[in-house]
């Protein structure tokens, strides 16, 4: 009368067999394969009584109608980036989709709540570069002026290609009426990072979802002769650069959990006979604590403006992206835990550095937590990417206990109010 | 019946006008523009009883003949880069030939050597990469089955450009020809760096080209998450990279002259969201003294080592292109010195970080010295290129004194044989 995490992996693994080639899973958001994986996912749903459509943002909501209205929700994405891998976001669905399967069965169609398992729409982003795409619609922050043109690198319009998969852009915040009567949220995914793996632990408990500080610097030097101008009269633009992108680290080391990364460098006129005159360079801070992401972006532009000026060159900020940190609920977490520790026997609290659905959830203000298991090598968004079976049968038991866990938690805050 | 600067400095002026726009000069090697600038020069070479004549590798000789085959020659060149400035190259051509002038004036036609001026042909290489071309055919290191085929931008081919300008590719080593009784050479040419001006002195003379070490090195790490992936856990190209990129400068400054410049650094993916997995860098290294040259290459190797091993990454060297230092002649070299202080009170001696025509010479073994004068801010290859007028008035009086000193010394040299 419970999950079978068997029926979990034959499920991903059919999924994987229909939409994935020698370089990895081909599931772009709104593409065929896209379409053809949610036409499959489709087959699946049938048979045990569920509702199911799809939400004016292209999110599809499959509903096992409750004794109460109130909802707990189960969410992930079938979308992959290009050469992607086989869990990455179709876990957390197809483990979603056993849960509701296992829950009609134990309560003979009729839960004591309404469950509801989404299939959110382009999560990666990673065409039209436009990340959680159908969740923000939900949440209300949808960004519909500034998405419409975006264009992917063959040149299709956003708003064209939506419409091609009967998505209107002018209609997607209706998807906001899906927030109706949602008491709770859970998604299952892969960590995508080294974390649970350098600690030997197959599953943990995710705090939420970290800020980011994301912004473009550039030093300002001076251009001159590799061979005529001394040491001490340059100003040498990369000299200033490579200084912050180690200084960066240390930045980064005073806190626990925060990371910051210089992942771009780009050196003009970038030849090997001058001196650098001028350096760009990208920088991405993260930390789940407002106030610590604050100072690891105070702290860089303090050493950047120091560095400019040990190096005789000026220094300019210009923001790329930010988001604030997104905890999520800690009673929540507190279930997470215990449905952890019950299957693994250890459990790990961790925030998540990427960004996940679950994230546009909790900013709404309902009460949210996510669960990771471990990922091999820290791998993600690369075929390569993998989970060892017996973790994933972990993640799929626990991930029902958790649901189990909210579902009488639920109970418990209906009857206190 | 001496020099008269301000005939040098009239016909610089009339070559700018004729062979410069308002980005400044074009005299691109083997152009229309630089052929117009060279046959400008012929017609003043007319009426001192000068011969004159193309080479195999299109060098153009002009030859005072003396009692003497003796041959004492001053050397230098018209070409210029693209947007160049009004002195490179071309001060030291016009100010021989002024020398020469006021050596057949002052003997009536025959001195006792005979003098000879070369402009050189394409030794900035701006168009094909390949740079000292005329004077390496000279000297006998040209390298024509690896520049054949060389193309410029716009796919022209250099064997054909040449035959457009009357060089046949295959017989530009026949210019060796020209070394015949080559007793001394001497050049003129603008710092292009700061080190003059730094000092005040308008003059200095120049002990050698330095030889240079460049080299491509790749650190290889592991792309990851920037989120997902702890500062602990990450392999960061970029910041092996960065460390050598700064003790590269340490490694210099513990040498008197020599520099160390990373010129560019590339980083893979290259992406906000990823630490650099591959990180490529050039770097180049000069030192007058070859014991200091090899120091300092393998010093860096060492650090890189070392750096690659800190941050869990591996390292890789690629050779680009190396020469050997190229001392000039220690009594010309005195000759110059005494040559400058007596026209500017103070002298100073450096080494050459550019290279220059000089080099391919001294590396024969004739006795070889240039003399540099000031650049405004060190600043060349630029329109904005300059030198104070009194400090060419200077250069010009001085290289006189050298010519003068030189004929002297090839005098003692031969009642000495």
């Amino acid at each position: 009368m419970s999950v079978n995490p068997e029926n979990v992996i034959a499920n991903l693994k059919d999924l994987q067999a229909l939409t994935a080639n020698q370089d990895g899973a081909q599931r772009l958001a709104w593409s065929p394969v896209w379409m053809q994986a949610r036409a499959w996912f489709a087959t699946k749903q049938e048979g045990f009584g569920f509702e199911y459509h799809l939400d004016a943002a292209g999110n599809r909501w499959v509903t096992l109608p409750g004794k109460s209205k109130s909802a707990l929700v189960i969410g992930s994405h079938l979308d992959s980036v290009p050469n992607g891998g086989w869990l990455d976001g179709c876990l957390g669905v197809l483990a979603g989709l056993e849960v509701l399967r296992a829950l009609a069965e134990e309560y003979q169609g009729e839960p004591p709540f309404t469950v509801r398992l989404v299939d959110w729409a382009d999560e990666e982003g990673a065409r039209f570069g436009r990340s959680l795409f159908g969740s923000s619609a939900f949440a209300g922050t949808a960004t519909i002026a500034e998405d419409r043109a975006r264009r992917d690198r063959d040149g299709n319009v956003l708003a064209e290609t939506l419409a091609h998969c009967g998505v209107d852009i002018d209609r997607v915040a209706e998807a906001r009426a899906e927030q109706a009567n949602m008491a709770a949220y859970l998604e299952l995914h892969i960590e995508q990072g080294p974390v649970l793996e350098a600690m030997s632990l197959p599953l943990g408990a995710v705090l939420g979802t970290k800020g980011v500080e994301r912004h473009a610097i550039t030093f300002l030097g001076q251009e001159s002769h590799s061979g005529s101008t001394p040491m001490a009269a340059r100003k040498d633009a990369l000299a200033a650069a490579a200084k912050l992108a180690l200084e960066i680290r240390n930045i980064a080391r005073k806190h626990e959990d925060a990371v910051c990364t210089v992942g771009s460098v780009k050196t003009y006129p970038g030849i090997v006979t001058a001196v650098v005159g001028r350096c760009e360079m990208t920088l991405d801070q993260r930390d789940l604590n407002a106030a610590v992401l604050a100072q690891l972006l105070l702290e860089a532009r303090q050493a950047s403006r120091q560095f400019a000026a040990e190096e005789g060159c000026t220094v300019e900020w210009s923001k790329i992206w930010s988001i604030e940190p997104i905890p999520f609920d800690a009673e929540l977490i507190e279930l997470c835990k215990e449905a952890i520790f019950e299957v693994a026997g250890a459990s790990h609290s961790m925030p998540s550095g990427p960004l996940h659905d679950a994230a546009e959830v909790a900013r709404l203000g309902v009460p949210t937590v996510m669960m990771f298991v471990q990922s091999i090598g820290g791998v993600s968004h690369n075929k390569i990417e993998d989970t060892r079976i017996e973790h994933l049968h972990m993640a799929i038991r626990a991930f029902d206990r958790l649901t189990a866990k909210t579902l009488t938690w639920m109970k418990q805050r209906t009857a206190a109010e």
